[in-house]
């Protein structure tokens, strides 16, 4: 357990963000294009200027709506055992997710992802213990036109009975990824008990816009009440000012804004503290997800949530690396341990290599194992008198050994994470076994998952009765 | 800054864990092999069983004598600008120590290493900006008889202008550096008003025994005045108990019996909470300083060294791996953040791989920037009005653009850290450039560095006379 979360800032401070996010709300005010989003903020109170399309929000408004938003969010699982709630199941670990490109595990090569690479990403989320949630990892180029959406949900959910989130570039593939839930589900109304998918929108673009399409998905989704989730990417320098400081007060009133909406459209509707804010390099303007700053950012964020008592998810872990060396390793490391130990409730960090751009399966193994050692932070020092230990320490006594007691032997596997993956030989063995690299050896235990058959996926009726209604569906086929 | 550490305890339990120690000292005891260390013990209040050669604390008796540690610690450079006091100026970051092989940067093997480069080394900290502390990094083999320690010393104080801290394997050979030192500083009396080496010992052998040789040091350091501090490294599941909180207690136990001692030799003599606690894999027992424990051990020592008003100080960064990949990345990553984080005012961190047996010039660069990225950290959100960048955003507005204003411009080299090695290029501009990973990148700003003259390095005349004391000593050059 972790008795004090590492804050950034005070709570007067916290306080003071909290104020120039409702500054900001105020007098700047959001440019919402869509017209439907307008009229909701128009008719609960916010000031709508009808040529610039700017909303103001009185700060009474932000905070009667604020107030309505419940403390936990619930991602569900086709397996109701993998249901988690935040923030009182977590910290959870997702994968990372959208890169177009992927590693080829076999040529070692980059190309373009497909609707398999899908299929086997969900296996081995399924089966590493390190995720509690998949993310759509990639694109699916060999989707069929048409189904876009439906090549990535269905390989994802078919191979995995863990949670599964995901974004649909149009209502038309939601209401189709929704109908085939459906059929999984058995029913309708099964499904809807326990709706397994989640959905992304990006309602936002910094700075402080609210787009005509998103923000349909933003309304409809709350309507539907299928379990959905906006990312606010701000980064600083170019969408945001390049202040670390400033960043976050923007990144809230953004928060702030979608919050409001929601609660217009259904009160009660469950939000999620959902950001990947980030600094440009100025020095090429480059995108540098895996720059330290993000890792900063969001243990602002993390703050933020707490304080409005909301679930806090973040997109960490990123690296900048083009291959999977030790920048990839340290960059991917201390965000994720600088969000957990900031109180992040849920990291969505495996897998990506190249800025988001590539993903690599190698990759996912290793992120998993880094989840674990996450977890295992958060188990803390387990205070308890048992764990004190002082009997067997008088025991063993000054100058003995702990190596062979009953108290060392009863806990040789549960008191210390034990890696699958990281290597711990002597240098002479690691020679002798290949002197393989990390990346090789992560490798070696996704073929070792992928050979084997997937138990998790659906019966061969189920399967008949959803390919009837897709024409052209993907094969969804985990096998490598 | 940061407002709030993380912290694995409650101050309830932070307590419970010194009561735990004191407990340890009073029943259990510490075995003393040293005569003039027990003789110490028993005549300022300590119950001294001859036979056994057991002491036991009084819990009087260690209030005592903790009482009388200053909060502050200094280390001293050659020049004066690189003085450090902890815990005012931290954190601070030194590099690691003592690995017997070394990656040799032109051949890419593994061999012994020498002193030369220990030279090159001390040239490295000089120049990058992560390193506040020159540790000696690695071993002599070409040391003359006579001369191991000298060797190490000599090649490291003239490379470079930071603090340098190291072990002798003899008094002899401490009072022989001490001489050096003098020389270097002009006089005796110049150096002993800044002495700019510390020394390390190691007077505890987990559990609970405090051994003859090293306690001799404690016992010679501390009446000599020359700043010097003792690591403690018990390892859960052979020398401490299988549980982190019972090796947080005996570690905790450990530190005191040794400040005790120090403090009974000369009161008010500075005190770091040093420490190096890891859990052993209980699978293979093999050490593995690189597993998640080692950072969260840490972070329990930083609390209970607050809890004494004490510096803290660590070895972290550590990583089992062979070579630098992603496994060197994320181990290193993690438990400096997790170190960092919870509070560690000096962090013993660079160059190390392969559980800590070899040394790798690649691996010193990047840990540098690991450094620097701890160091963003620290500085946290920099909360003022002027950052939080209202009128910017205002300016600027919804779906505007922050690149080009006054004050992106003026922050877009210091608000956020600009790494050398770490890439964030283009694929195809990697690719392009040689597709290196991080540590082809860092060898190539080793070799950079090291075709370059080092300034740094003494005058001839101040070189002839060391050189006229110490017959055969190393050249100590520092030249690629």
């Amino acid at each position: 357990m972790i008795a004090h979360r590492a804050e950034l800032l005070t709570q007067e401070q916290v306080q003071q963000v909290h104020e120039a996010s409702l500054e900001i709300l105020e007098s700047v005010g959001v440019l919402a294009r869509n017209r439907e989003g307008r009229d909701l903020f128009a008719r609960h109170g916010c000031h709508v200027d009808g040529e610039t399309q700017i909303v103001r929000f009185p700060r009474a408004i932000v905070g009667q709506y604020l107030a309505t938003c419940p403390p936990t969010f619930t991602y569900h699982g086709r397996d109701p055992r993998y249901d988690r709630t935040l923030p009182d199941d977590g910290p959870l670990v997702a994968n990372s997710s959208s890169a177009p490109d992927i590693l080829d595990p076999e040529t070692g090569q980059v190309r373009r992802a497909r609707s398999e690479d899908i299929a086997r990403i969900a296996y081995l989320v399924n089966e590493l213990p390190g995720y509690d949630i998949l993310a759509l990892p990639v694109t699916a180029e060999d989707a069929p036109p048409g189904q876009f959406s439906i090549s990535r949900f269905y390989p994802a959910l078919k191979n995995c009975l863990k949670p599964v989130r995901g974004s649909a570039p149009s209502l038309e593939e939601a209401k189709a990824i929704l109908r085939m839930c459906e059929q999984m589900a058995g029913s309708e109304a099964a499904f809807w008990e326990r709706p397994f998918v989640a959905f992304q929108y990006c309602a936002t673009v910094s700075p402080l816009t609210m787009d005509v399409e998103s923000t349909e998905k933003l309304l409809r989704y709350t309507e539907w009440g299928v379990p959905s989730f906006g990312a606010i990417v701000p980064n600083a320098g170019l969408t945001s000012p390049l202040t670390l400081l400033g960043t976050l007060a923007q990144c809230t009133a953004e928060f702030l804004a979608e919050t409001v909406l929601v609660q217009m459209v259904r009160a009660g509707t469950p939000r999620v503290f959902d950001a990947l804010p980030t600094a440009a390099d100025m020095r090429t303007v480059a995108y540098a997800p895996g720059a330290i700053e993000t890792g900063i950012l969001t243990m602002g964020c993390a703050q933020m949530a707490r304080y409005y008592q909301v679930p806090c998810a973040a997109f960490v872990g990123s690296t900048n690396a083009k291959l999977n060396d030790a920048q990839s390793g340290y960059e991917t490391g201390m965000s994720t341990v600088a969000a957990m130990l900031g109180g992040v409730d849920l990291l969505a960090m495996g897998g990506l290599l190249d800025a988001m751009m590539t993903f690599d399966y190698a990759k996912l193994v290793i992120d998993g194992e880094i989840g674990l050692m996450l977890k295992r932070i958060t188990r803390g020092l387990e205070f308890s008198e048992e764990n004190m230990a002082l009997g067997v320490l008088s025991d063993v006594g000054p100058g003995g050994t702990f190596v062979e007691t009953r108290h060392t032997l009863k806990r040789a596997r549960t008191e210390t994470f034990l890696p699958t993956v990281a290597d711990r030989q002597m240098r002479h063995q690691w020679q002798s076994g290949g002197a393989l690299d990390s990346e090789a050896r992560a490798l070696q235990h996704v073929r070792d998952i992928l050979r084997r058959d997937n138990p998790a996926v659906f019966s061969p009726d189920v399967d008949a009765k959803i390919r009837a209604q897709f024409e052209n569906l993907v094969p969804g086929d985990a096998r490598l």
